[in-house]
C-alpha cells in the first residue's frame, strides 16, 4: 500500500516553516504497513492544490494532506475542497459544539468567523480534534480515501494516532508491521552498526533493522512486515530482539520507542526516588525534561538553575575555593553543586551540570562543548567530563542525555522495566 | 521567476531525516527573487526521478535538486540524469585534480571507486565543491536550468551561496521581494484578521500578508514583489509596515521574524536588567527560553523550580498561610513567588508561574490550563490568570509566551527596539 502526502502552506515555501509533520508521517505510516511514495510541498492557491491532488491521486489510493485550515482568509484547503469534489459546505453540528465548548472555557465570544471553522465540504466525514479548533477530514470516493488535517505538529499527531490510523487500519488491507524499539545513549550510530554487523546479516528477510539517531541517542527499530502468516514462530521479531539486545547489552539505555527522559521519570516515580538538579549550562532543561511525567510531582519538589557563580556558593554551599582553584567549570565545582543541591532540597538523586555551551566562554583547555556532569546520591557519586560538538542548542540537549545516560550508571537501571 | 524542488532519498521518505535543505533553499531563493512553486521528495528511484524532473519543468524552468550523488550504490541521481539529457559520461578533470588532492591530503590511496565521482554527465557544467567530493552540476538546455547537489546540508550551504546565486542572477532577470515581519502574542488570529480586514483591503496587488500562528502567538508577515523598478515610492513596504504596526499597535511584542523570547532576553542584556523566575506549572520552560541569548550569564544568575509547596514557602518565602487560604494555584501565592524569588537573587526583575499543566489535577474551579502568572520589579507588579488549552507541554508553550507578554505589559517594552 502506497500513499503521497502533501503539505500546503507558502511559509513552507519560503523556508519560515521547517516541515517535520513529513518525517512524522513516513514514521505513522510506515509503522502499519503503508509506505510513503512521494510527498509535495504546494502553496496557498487553490489550481496548485487541485493539481497536485489530481496527480497524486493519478498513482496512489491514499492522500494525506496538512495545512490551509485555519480561520483566516488565506486558508483555502476547504474552499479548493469543495471545488473538487464538487459540493457544498455543511456545518457539522460536532465541530460546532466542540467550539462554543473552548470558547466557553476561555470565556470568549465565539464570532462568525469562528464559527465557520465548523463549516466542512458536505462530502467529507470530520474526525474530532480535542487538542485544537479544525477537525481532520476524511474523504473516502471511488476507492480514494484522502485526509485532510490541520498544519500544526500537535494536532497532526493527536488526529493521526488518535483518529486516522485506526480508520486506515479498518479501511484498507495492510500487511502486518510490528516493531521493536530500543533506545541507546552515548554511543555513536556508527560504532553500534559495526557492533551490529554479524547481527544484520542473521537477520531473516521479513525482518529489518533501522537506526534512527538524534543528539547522542540512537534508537534502534526493528521491524517485522507479514503480509501472509506462513512465517515460522522461532523467526518472530522478539526472539530476535532479545538478540539484539544481547548484542549491544552494555548500551541499551531502556525498551520502547520512548523519551529516555520520559522513561528515567517513570522509573523514579515508579520507585519512589526523589530527585532534583543543579544545572548551569544546560539552564534548567535537564530538569524540563524530566518533569515532562504526568505525577512527577510526588518526587520532585523542585531544582535550582546555577548560572551565577554567587549562586553556586549561596544557594548550594559550594566552596568559594573550590571555583577559585579548580573554576566553576570542573570536576569539583559538579560533584559540590550535586552534593549540595541534594541536600537543599532533602532528596535521594541529584544531577549536576557545569560548562561551556557557547557560543562564546569556550579556552584551549575547556573549548566550547566541554561539559562535567555529576550524579549523587546519599552513598555514591559519580562524575564525568564531556567533548560535545554542536551549537549551543545541540550541546544543551546532548548534555542532558549524557545526564539521564550517567543516572543509569549510578542507579544501575535496569533496561527492561515497564515504562 | 518560479523553481521548484526536488529532494531524493528514502531516507526522507520514511521519516529518517527531516528536511532541513528544503527551508533553506525557500529562504536563500526568496531572498533573490525566485519563489518556490513547489517541493517534492521523492525515493532513490529511477522512474520517480525521471518523473518528476519532466513534470517539474512542464511548470518552471528552474528546478534545483539534491541528493543521490554519494558513492554508494544506491545512489543513482547521475546514471538518471545521462538518461534524462540522453547523453553519455565524461570524466571532468577539476573534479579528478580535487578528488586526489583530498586523498593526498588524508594519505589514502584513490581507488577506481573513488575516481568514478570525477565522471558527470557529458553536458553538464560542474560546479566546485570546496567541502566535499561530489561536485554540484548546472544543466542548462533550452531554456531550462537544472542544478543537481549533494544533499549533505553543509555542502549544500557552500554550493548555493557561493557556486549556484551567482550563477542563477547572471542567468535570469530576477524580482525584488521583501518581508517585513512582527510577531504578536495573546490575541487570537481570527481576531487579528478581523481587526486587519480594512489594511488588508487597502494593499495594493505587490503587497501581501501572512498570518503564521503557533501557541499564543501569531507572526504576520507583509511581503512585497517588484517585477520592474515602477512601483511608485509611496507604495514602498516599509509605509505599509508603519500602517500594520499602527493597526493593531497594542498587539504587537517585536519586529523582526524572531522567537519574543530571544527579543526579551536581548532587550534584556542591552538594558543591563537582570531576571529570574520561579516556576511552578512550567517547570523551568520561561528560564530556558530567555537564557538562549548568548552573554545572557550578565543578566541572569540563575533561577528556581518550585513545585513543591515547600519549596515556595522554605525558598522563596511564601507565607504558609497564602497557600492554606488561597492554594498554591491563586494570584497572591504567584505574586509571593515572584517577590520572594526576586530577593533572593537580588535582580531587577521576577516572572513567577503557577497553574495546572495537567493532564491531572484539575478541578472544576482551577481546571487544567488554568494559570497563574505574576512579574514584579522593586516597584512594580502585577499579576493575571489565563485559562489556556491543549495537552501539558502545549500549555507549559502558552504559558511561557503569556508571561512574555506580561513582561512587556510591566517595562513597557518598545516593539521597535533592536532584537
Amino acid at each position: 500500500m502506497e500513499a503521497e502526502i502533501i503539505t500546503i502552506g507558502d511559509e513552507l515555501l519560503i523556508g519560515q516553516t521547517i516541515d517535520t509533520n513529513s518525517a512524522y508521517f513516513g514514521q505513522q505510516l510506515g509503522g502499519i504497513g503503508i509506505s510513503i511514495k512521494r510527498k509535495t510541498a504546494i502553496s496557498d492557491h487553490a489550481q496548485a492544490i487541485l493539481d497536485a491532488l489530481a496527480e497524486a491521486f493519478s498513482r496512489v489510493d491514499l492522500v494525506i494532506m496538512t495545512g490551509g485550515l485555519g480561520p483566516t482568509k488565506d486558508d483555502i484547503t476547504k474552499k479548493t475542497l469543495c471545488t473538487y469534489y464538487q459540493c457544498g459546505y455543511r456545518r457539522d453540528e460536532n465541530v460546532l459544539a466542540h467550539l462554543a465548548q473552548i470558547f466557553e472555557a476561555r470565556g470568549r465570544l465565539m464570532l462568525e468567523t469562528n464559527q465557520v471553522q465548523a463549516d466542512v465540504p458536505a462530502l467529507c466525514e470530520t474526525l474530532h480534534n480535542a487538542v485544537g479548533t479544525a477537525p481532520g477530514m476524511w474523504f473516502d470516493r471511488n476507492g480514494k480515501v484522502l485526509v485532510s488535517l490541520p498544519g500544526v505538529p500537535g494536532e497532526v499527531y493527536h488526529l493521526t494516532e488518535e483518529r486516522v490510523i485506526p480508520k486506515l487500519k479498518a479501511k484498507f488491507p495492510l500487511p502486518t508491521i510490528q516493531h521493536r524499539t530500543l533506545v541507546t545513549l552515548q554511543k555513536a550510530e556508527s560504532l553500534l552498526s559495526r557492533q551490529l554487523e554479524p547481527f544484520e546479516a542473521s537477520l531473516p528477510p521479513h525482518l529489518s533493522l533501522a537506526y534512527l539517531p538524534s543528539f547522542n541517542m540512537v534508537k534502534l527499530r526493528l521491524s517485522q512486515t507479514i503480509q501472509n502468516s506462513d512465517i515460522p514462530e522461532s523467526d518472530d521479531i522478539d526472539r530476535y530482539f532479545v538478540l539484539l539486545q544481547q548484542a549491544i547489552v552494555e548500551d541499551v539505555f531502556c525498551l520502547g520507542d520512548i523519551d529516555p527522559a520520559l522513561y528515567l521519570s517513570k522509573y523514579l516515580i515508579n520507585n519512589n526516588i526523589s530527585f532534583t538538579t543543579a544545572e548551569s549550562c544546560t539552564g534548567g532543561w535537564v530538569a524540563h525534561r524530566l518533569m515532562q511525567a504526568p505525577g512527577i510531582s510526588a518526587v520532585y519538589p523542585g531544582s535550582l538553575v546555577a548560572y551565577a557563580n554567587e549562586v553556586k556558593s549561596q544557594e548550594l554551599g559550594v566552596d568559594r575555593a573550590i571555583i577559585e582553584t579548580y573554576g566553576a567549570v570542573s570536576e569539583n565545582c559538579a560533584l559540590a553543586m550535586a552534593n549540595g543541591v541534594r541536600e537543599k532540597f532533602g532528596v535521594d538523586l541529584a544531577i549536576a551540570t557545569t560548562g561551556i555551551a557557547g557560543p562564546g566562554g569556550g579556552s584551549k583547555e575547556k573549548p566550547v562543548g566541554f561539559v562535567y556532569i555529576a550524579v549523587c546520591t546519599a552513598n555514591e557519586q559519580m562524575c564525568k567530563s564531556f567533548r560535545l560538538f554542536g551549537n549551543r542548542e545541540q550541546i544543551i540537549q546532548r548534555s542532558s542525555n549524557a545526564a539521564l545516560w550517567m543516572v543509569k550508571q549510578l542507579l544501575k537501571l535496569p533496561t527492561d522495566s515497564a515504562a
